[in-house]
């Protein structure tokens, strides 16, 4: 994000956090050991009558993937820790109402690495958890309870 | 408006064009010659969860009122041609997807002064009900075509 000016950035973080989202979630994932992947998202939502906004976002941040959802509204979406990772690096320093959302990912996905077996990255899941309170999150969504039944990890506390 | 940084005007401008709203109105004034006053506001919105922002926004801006509606979201909201011009021409060049609001804005107060008599003032209220288009209008709202009937100028296009 080296090619963006301070004002560029400051202005992407200002309307971040008018109308844009910070996420990460638990999805569920067959093909993973781990039944479970945490995916990472940074969204921009436009109504689709004003999609060359987006465009003009996309070309910015030379990143993310547009869609015309069938409501009317469009999205600029980036996906995936490295691309969130980098985002969220460039950004903080301007990002404010959504600044406890940036440390948390941040922070999960430094983290990362160390949740390869199945009670680490439940212990991930928990710092997931945090993100609803955040986000006003009203729909429901997988949390770090789902994992910890199908991981086979809560009767943690029923041994003897 | 001089005494905000680039980065902070370009953090401001980008939160409105995300989350607030450039706005002018017909407004009823029983008090007024022309019965009718044209006032214009920008506005940012935010849920009172977070009135933090909204405070922090005032600060920086050293001007607007805050208000808590009773549906949880609140408003810092700036009236009056003055104060909305002041702003207007600090953050306009930092403003982008509420760009045409802003100059449309402008216009409009700059053609204020000459428009004491009823015909001028109803050639304003036709510039103001462009604001509609702009802003996603769905609200009723009382546009030139009201103010040119309770003037009395409809029977314009009625004269031999």
């Amino acid at each position: 994000m080296k090619h963006l000016t301070e004002i560029e950035k400051a202005y992407i973080a200002g309307f971040l956090d008018g109308d844009g989202s910070i996420n990460v979630q638990i999805v569920r994932r067959k093909d993973y050991i781990l039944k479970f992947q945490i995916r990472f998202t940074i969204t921009f939502f436009q109504k689709t009558t004003r999609y060359w906004f987006l465009v003009f976002l996309q070309k910015k941040l030379k990143t993310g993937t547009l869609k015309k959802r069938n409501d009317g509204v469009s999205e600029l979406c980036l996906v995936g820790w490295q691309t969130v990772k980098l985002f969220l690096l460039a950004f903080k320093p301007y990002i404010r109402l959504k600044r406890r959302q940036a440390v948390l990912l941040l922070k999960i996905i430094d983290k990362l690495p160390q949740s390869k077996d199945p009670q680490s990255f439940l212990n991930l899941c928990e710092l997931v958890d945090q993100i609803a309170f955040l986000n006003d999150s009203k729909k429901r969504i997988i949390d770090s309870a789902v994992v910890r039944s199908e991981l086979g990890l809560d009767n943690y506390f029923k041994s003897p």
